[in-house]
This record gives structure tokens, sequence and C-alpha cells, in this order.
């Protein structure tokens, strides 16, 4: 089911790169698991907690991994991390590697309905399907589970939340993009993989899922993590987490947004705040 | 003199990354610089401790700053951590890429006397160059500097302490090519950049350059640091850190060498440690 690609000692576990044959997309996929020690064998009694990381435009499964630092903190705290690709890979669509924010690498997470796309760029089941598929396999806890990423990725994890709240029961981003229906790479994925009819959006955008939600318990009672840096050059006309602020606020959502005089959209600025969103979802998963 | 390439908040302090003419090469180089918050003003009547870290056969500047993890505690160290390229760029010699072992991203940190490389690659020298440029333009403690490197960078690391321990005060390395007179890369290189004459390896020998100490004081008294992974596929034939264990015993050179069941020669293994040699060397250079 699983195959083993490589395998690496690190703080105490083992950093693993994992290839399967993806049933939501039709295709191999590549996904990226690091397993703290004590929690390597499935068959123990004790399950452990998961989080999920899903990575931004270009990025691949290796790239959490390699820049985040987060094996440290989640080595302590006994999580284990996983990080799948950013899109199918091998599709052969036409066009598929001609933009760096469309195609491949920039799946947004979503489920494409519209031709040739709706064929392979399924992300959205898959990481439903990964999910269910290493709790089975890894043995990872499904009752506690949690999910974050980054820009794109940050979109993506908020709506895999929102959307589905029993399984992912802790959520946090950095530089989301947090009201995709209201900017350029938004509007160019959606309008690519769901069509031009915007009312296929909303289930893919955290704003509006949490603007849905006015009027009813929150979803995440013990809040939403968001770190924002000022000095990210995609912020003013990209990622809207003010936009965001102001679903959470209408919708009684708790939010810590927190925004960082001088920090960029970058890995360095990812993986300062690293620590604090692992802990926030360790406190989470206990 | 230092031309800015690109600057990130990171950890309350600052990654940048340089460009600058560097005489010993005759060529520009790059380097990358981490420097903690409040050692960012080189006029400051504080001036910060700094460590070089020399990498590995294919790194460039930046790869230790990526993938190191290292930052988060030399913020807390008030450490500026810098990391040079591992060769000269752009020099233009025939066959100057075609080995990933040899050329370009491969500088050994000797100063070539053959021809055509001693007219560029000249690490050595280069090294102790960038260590001056950086105490006049970035302010650091001329009294403490240390250094440390992996793979190729630990043999540059061990090489350029021992010969300058007025310049360099601490040592550690990860997985370093401990006794590079003996291996295959080590012979090589030295053939290449140095000629058959084994008798000018010494100098650029960790090895031979301890050994050479017999009957002195040990140059680091509070001992050398090295890691090393015991699935390090290296280990057998190119590393031979126990070369370097029996020189420092019978040179009294206080060492510690620890050997990691399970750990490859990546950075994943690096990251493992990097907290230990950080805090290692921030201990030494009080």
């Amino acid at each position: 089911m699983l195959e083993l690609l490589s395998e690496h000692a690190c703080f105490g576990g083992v950093q693993r790169f994992y290839r399967h044959d993806a049933q939501a997309i039709g295709l191999p996929m590549r996904f990226s698991v690091f397993i703290p020690a004590g929690a390597q064998d499935a068959k123990a009694d004790k399950k452990h907690p998961a989080l999920f990381y899903l990575a931004g435009l270009t990025c691949t499964e290796e790239t959490f991994m390699i820049k985040g630092g987060a094996q440290r903190v989640a080595a302590e705290e006994g999580l284990v991390l996983i990080a799948p690709d950013t899109s199918p890979r091998g599709a052969n669509i036409a066009g598929e590697s001609e933009s760096w924010d469309f195609g491949a690498g920039a799946g947004f997470y979503v489920d494409a309905t519209e031709a040739p796309w709706s064929s392979h760029y399924r992300m959205y089941s898959y990481l439903l399907e990964l999910r269910t598929l290493l709790v089975q396999e890894l043995g990872i806890d499904p009752q506690r589970t949690g999910i974050f990423g980054h820009s794109m990725g940050g979109h993506g994890a908020l709506v895999l939340a929102l959307r589905n709240p029993h399984l992912f029961r802790s959520v946090s981003a950095f530089a989301p993009i947090a009201a995709p229906s209201q900017c350029a790479w938004g509007k160019k994925a959606f309008t690519g993989y769901l069509g031009s009819d915007e009312s296929s959006w909303q289930k893919y955008d955290a704003s509006a899922l949490v603007r849905s939600r006015q009027g009813k318990q929150p979803l995440f009672p013990n809040g939403i993590l968001i770190d924002q840096g000022l000095a990210d050059k995609f912020l003013p006309e990209q990622l809207f987490p003010e936009v965001f602020e102001a679903a959470c606020c209408d919708a009684n959502q708790p939010l810590q947004l927190r925004r960082h005089a001088g920090y960029d959209h970058g890995y360095y600025f990812i993986a300062t705040f690293m620590e604090e969103h692992l802990r926030f979802h360790a406190r989470n998963l206990r």
C-alpha cells in the first residue's frame, strides 16, 4: 500500500518519504512523515496525535520537512507530522507546468470540476483519503489529528478544517490565502478548477465558510491561530487576513491573528513561529 | 564592499545574503549571515561572537541557513552565524562542473597550487579574508569566533581551527572527512588541487595536524566536538573519525567523538545535533 522511498533518523524519531497510489487522484502521490520515537509501531497500544501540513505554491512534500524546523518540537510533543505534495504530478495535462500558480505545484486543495483538471486534480478528496490511509497504516489517532499550512496551504488547511471539524480538531496557518475568492491567485485557480460560477467557490473559501456559521456555535472554540508577516509582499493583494478576521468576528469564531513587523512570506518567517504552532496544536489535541 | 542581495526577518534577528569581491579568489563570492537581535549595529559597543559554518560537497551558502535549523539557538545565544559558499563560482576552468566531488561546489577549503585551479581555488585564504572582512564590516568580535562544518566542511573547519587557533577559538564538526589524505575524496581533491607530492597534503589533513602536536600543549583544551552517524554510508571509506580520534589521543587533544546509531550523512542528522553544537561553541566563546 505504502512504498517507503527513504528513511532518515531525525531527533530520535524517523523522517520518511513514501509513495502510494492515490485513488482520488488516479496517480501515484508522494508524501513525507516524521514519526517521533515511540510512535513507529502501528500496532502499539498508544496512538499518537498527528498534524498535517499543507505547503504553498511551487512546493513539494519535501519542503516543510527540510525548511520548517518542526521535527524537534514534534519529537518533544509526540506529534506525527505529515506533509503531502501540493498537486498531482504527471497528469500530462496541456499547460500543466506553464504557470507557477496553477496546475503542477498549485493544486489549491480543491476537487476540480472543470475538464481537463477534474480527472486528476482532486486534492481536497485526496487529503481526506490520505488521512484515512494513515490512520490505518501508521496508526495515527483518528481522534487527534490537526492541520496547518502556509499560503496556498494555509488556505487548504483552513478549508479542510472548517468543513471537517470532526476530522481535524485543531487548525492554524502561516500567511494563508484567507479569502481566495477575492484575490488574483484564488480567482485564477477557482476559475480554472471550478469554473466561472462563483457560488461553487464558496465551499473552498475560508472566509465564506466562517461567515456562513453566523449565529451558530463556533467550530473551533479553542480558536484558530494565524501568523502573518507585515513585510510579506503578497499581503496587500493576495492574502486578505483582515477579511477572515472580520468573518471570524461576525461568526464568534475565536481567532488569534498575530501580525509580525518585518517578517516576509518565506520559510525564515515560518520557522520562527513554528514552535508556537506545534505547541498550540499539541495543546488542542491533548 | 558588501553587496546585500536579500534580507529576511528570522527569530527576531535577520537572515542576510551578501556578495562581495573576494581578493583571495579573484571572483565575486556569496555568503550568508544570520545576525541575532541586538547585533545588527556594527558600531554597537558590544561585539558579538560569531560562528562560521562550512558546508559539504555540492552545497552553497544557502544550504546551512535553510536546512540546519540553527537560527533559533543562535538568536538565544547571541551568536552571529556565517556560511560561505563551498567553492569559487564562474572560474570557467575546463571540467570545473563535471564532478560533484571536485571543482565547483567542492573547493575543499584548500589553496590550490596546481594549475589551472591555483588561479581561483583558494578557499583556505578566502576564509581568513572573509573573517577579517566581517570583523570590520559586521562588527563581529575578533576574540570570539569559532568554526564548524559538515563532511568536506567538517574537514575545512578542523583544518582552519587547528592551523589558526588564535583566530578560531572553538571548533566542532558533523561527520567530517577527518583524514582526507587517506580517503578517495581527499586523494582526488588533494592530487588535483595540490599535486601528487603527499607531503604538501599534510597541512590540510586534520589528523596529521593533530598528530604533529604530540608532546605539546593541546590547542583546544576545552575539547573538540564531533558527531558521527553510524548509518552514514560514507563512514567506512571516506570519513575515518577513528584516525582523528587516535591522533587526538596520541596528542592529548581532548575530543568528544559521539557515535549515533541510525543516523546518516544528511541534514536530518545535522539538525538533530545542531543545538548541542551551538551551545558548545557559545560556552567556549563566552
